[in-house]
């Protein structure tokens, strides 16, 4: 069978090498090249294979189907621009073009700015048509398929504020070697950062639960913790609703029925359910309190469904093929 | 000088050890017995020292001026009944005590129905003159201390729900050795437990914000979890306002200007600023939301300030020595 | 394609749990029960699929193929002797068979006694046809792999001490509950144990290297550690030779040119370049000392390469499949 | 009391940080300055203390009694020397001065080519007259102290091989942030580096040992790894003996009986046993073997008893202070 030429750019990183590694064994795709400048001629062992990282402007840009950006957030927005003119459809992985983005942010072109947000279950039929997609934050990812029955279902009480309280292993803040991402300042530690909504995550949810079903009432309260793991998003969420649920699992198990990536479960979800999986695990239950208040819990792999898991859905969705194809579930 | 001659009840858990190292640390106390029937005859080292468990029929009650009962819940009410007729004074570190045990608990006699809370820094004179001290839980204490100085001066919105999420390390939990408190089951994974509200110590704090300053319409929405490190507690608490504070550190640079133990910044507390002392770390910043919203962060050692430590605290203020003897701050 | 039946008995245990998950994963295999007497009636998840432990007397033994015994040691034989009367051929992963067992052992039945070494790789023709297989130990696969090669070519020093240093995450440990095996007791810990050759794997690295070409001459020195980590075993030996080696990979290179379950590298080996493969990652280099000596480094999963996966391996050959099929490589 | 003026140069590093805490907790030191050209003007919490980095140009180095130098091997040197013209007292924690520095090392002036090693319980003499003290490397302290009592007494077999093989936590790696010193790299794994006796303490160790009542014909194999823990060092050494001991732990008990720094303890070392305390843990058994073989273990604290701990001894040494001062035991 022929396979579909693709390329990564930004592929040093903690999320370029987890692309590079599902594109490898994909069973339809074929890795054209691994492009990271700060790393360009080193040779690294991902998923078995040997990979040589080349420069970023050595990339074959018009001679694959599609490019996926693990590039910064500043930095690869031209790429995608590039790439896309140079024909590839892309998967930016970036918060370049996230909705959120801010109106200091640099003007996109109208393709880029038209991008659709890749959160793939709720987004499907944009993403296949589209030449450029806005691949989802992390954060948001676990959030907003978390919350996104609620909101659809109108559950959520007028005027609420939805308190997102969420932890994140240390790849979520990439391979750059700063200090505080040293062992010896993470084991044994765990602190919020990013707090009192100044996490640009903030945003890109706001954005998209503001757009949702007219809920421009709602109230986020969004903070980052930083845990001493490698991998996984744990996000615990209080939602203050109209009327208490009888069954507290419904909204999930009826909107995601048909999701081989979304898991609905009565048990709180762990990190160890999730790592190295490109799936969601949701749990919600009532609070015994006074008002009707929801607890909805959720957990990802970062690197995956929360990156380079949910950046393949949205290829396979754009290149015609099985949306769960070389997707560990 | 002459030792004050003191015991420890339940002496080879976690709590129980922290206890007898602070007793042989402490300049004017003197670790009579260490009784733990589940390894008696043991011989631990505790804090440099050899030391050799007791059973706890054998331990002299009579012959020691105070009691840190360190016992399980449920077990331990009977033994503060007996130490204190045998003349002992008691801190009981155990739930039997404490407000919000519920009407289902078995009837305790007027003595130790009425122990006052041993809450340090808030309840100093009803410590002092105790006969038994209820020494608060660990997440209590992490809350309870952080929320005080607005609910003492009238700053939460009517009917406000707080919602406090909290992370453990493995200690909080106890030493028994069970299953899901493996090393290989903890490490790398993050989870919530006791939600929705049905952990303990929800209506000890219930109990204790009821009580304060007619605060009854307050509600409180608690998750704790399990976290990957040994020992620590951070409390990550969503605070709705009447309205904003200019000054977001104000209520506790006022409110705790005198206290050794509690140590107020701006920057987020982290489990590394607290481990091995006995001080409760607090920040707070306003959250850039709709509604005024008040983020208060706590941390603390769960076996020192959130155990042991505050208990060695109040059997100082109940003995008439300085409240900070023995005490690493 | 008809799948052929296979059972696990010990099935709850992380040896027992990663089999369950090998055989769920196996393109011919299908799990007809999974005992475990300890948690009967117990779901698990497994490589997400939903588990039922059955009790191992309800096991129907007569209806399998194959048996894999992860029963603990002194407890499998029995079974091993049931199963195999029943009819099934049968893998045990305890130590009851392995060489070394010690003449104060239970004596064992003629077709026990004989049950050949299930080191794969050094192994096959033996294995192919056996009845039943004795599954080596962690320690001694990531050992014995690695020595081999210097062995068979007569390379190691007359009377020579090989000492072996190694390093076993917690799940060597099984997972009975046990204090030592806590979070809190494991992490930012390290320490030997079994020390002075006192572990019981030394008389079966013993036994092996006696057998093996009349190298009886040679002594072993092992020490154990426990490592604060989940999985993984890291061996560091210090060989003496005849003489030195001009290319110290040489032996490696050309006695498993074939395997696909053996890496050799110049870099040392890491725990990371193992965890969740059934491979050996090998390494060596002249030491700058003295006399010629060498040092050989291996890496395995102990519980793939080092239980679960070489059982697999075995099985394969038993049942006439290829030998790596459904082993993540 | 009048306190004593000291400075540190590097006080930014993990070992400088352990440094400027042990002066401040000192009863007769005080802290005249912290020198960090990396961090000038950072405020750092120091153990409870707010310290400020000043740039080592403005390190009033003829004011203080004594400098501690925690500069990077190849920087102190100079430093050292320019504290020393300026009239303080020097303790050198780098190799610049240590022996074994190697004959291609910069050439030394005499004063610092003559300092003492500072392994204090060996060399008490010399260390108290000296003007400069090469303070030893961490895993030679370990190393040594353990090897010290079988030297003396004669008891190793002639032209033996000793087997080091040691472990580390990250501190000892320093805290550069690089790469692999990156939480998401170490946790969960665990390697060899410096392998083939190529680690620069190999030579500190060697020379040591060649200069010991005339053992040079005693050679080493030293191999270190990687430890996903903060801090502490464990050594795992086999040693060749003339003849079997009879009671193992003779040699230290003899040597040591009067060192408050230093426990003797039939059960293997652990490094929860010796973080945060300025001690040597060491143990010792007799091995199952055909030769007469010893395994020795020790562990310490590599930034006390392995670095700024062992500093402080030898700083009390020199001033005439009481050598335990200001330690944690």
């Amino acid at each position: 069978m022929t396979q579909i030429p693709v390329g990564v750019l930004g592929a040093s990183g903690y999320t370029g090498r987890e692309l590079c590694k599902l594109v490898l064994a994909h069973p339809c795709l074929e890795l054209a090249f691994a492009a990271a400048n700060d790393q360009q001629g080193t040779v690294a062992r991902v998923g078995g294979h040997q990979l040589v990282f080349t420069p970023a402007s050595e990339a074959p840009l018009n001679q694959v189907a599609l490019v996926f950006s693990a590039l910064p957030h500043g930095v690869s927005g031209a790429w995608v621009q590039r790439a896309n003119a140079a024909g590839a459809r892309v998967v930016d992985l970036s918060s370049d073009l996230r909705p959120g983005r801010g109106v200091d942010a640099t003007p996109l072109a109208k393709n880029l700015a038209e991008a659709p947000y890749g959160l793939t279950e709720l987004c499907r039929a944009a993403i296949s048509n589209a030449e450029v997609v806005a691949n989802p934050g992390c954060y948001p990812t676990a959030a907003l398929l978390a919350l996104a029955p609620l909101i659809e279902r109108d559950l959520i009480a007028p005027n609420a504020s939805i308190i997102i309280n969420a932890a994140s292993g240390v790849t979520g803040a990439g391979n750059s070697p700063t200090r505080e991402l040293l062992f010896a300042e993470v084991t044994e530690d765990f602190r919020a950062y990013g707090v009192g909504n100044s996490h640009r995550h903030v945003n890109e949810m706001r954005a998209a639960v503001d757009g949702w079903r007219g809920r421009a009432d709602l109230d986020l309260v969004f903070t980052p913790h930083l845990l001493p793991v490698a991998r996984g998003i744990l996000a615990s969420m209080v939602v203050p609703l109209r009327t208490a649920l009888a069954d507290p699992l419904a909204p999930w198990r009826e909107a995601y029925a048909e999701e081989p990536f979304i898991v609905v479960s009565p048990d709180p979800p762990a990190l160890s359910h999730v790592v190295h999986r490109n799936i969601v695990s949701i749990s919600a239950c009532m609070v015994v309190s006074r008002q009707p208040t929801l607890l909805v819990m959720s957990a990802i792999d970062n690197l995956l469904k929360g990156a380079a898991g949910q950046a393949m859905q949205n290829a396979n969705l754009m290149l015609g093929l099985p949306e769960h194809l070389g997707l560990p579930s």
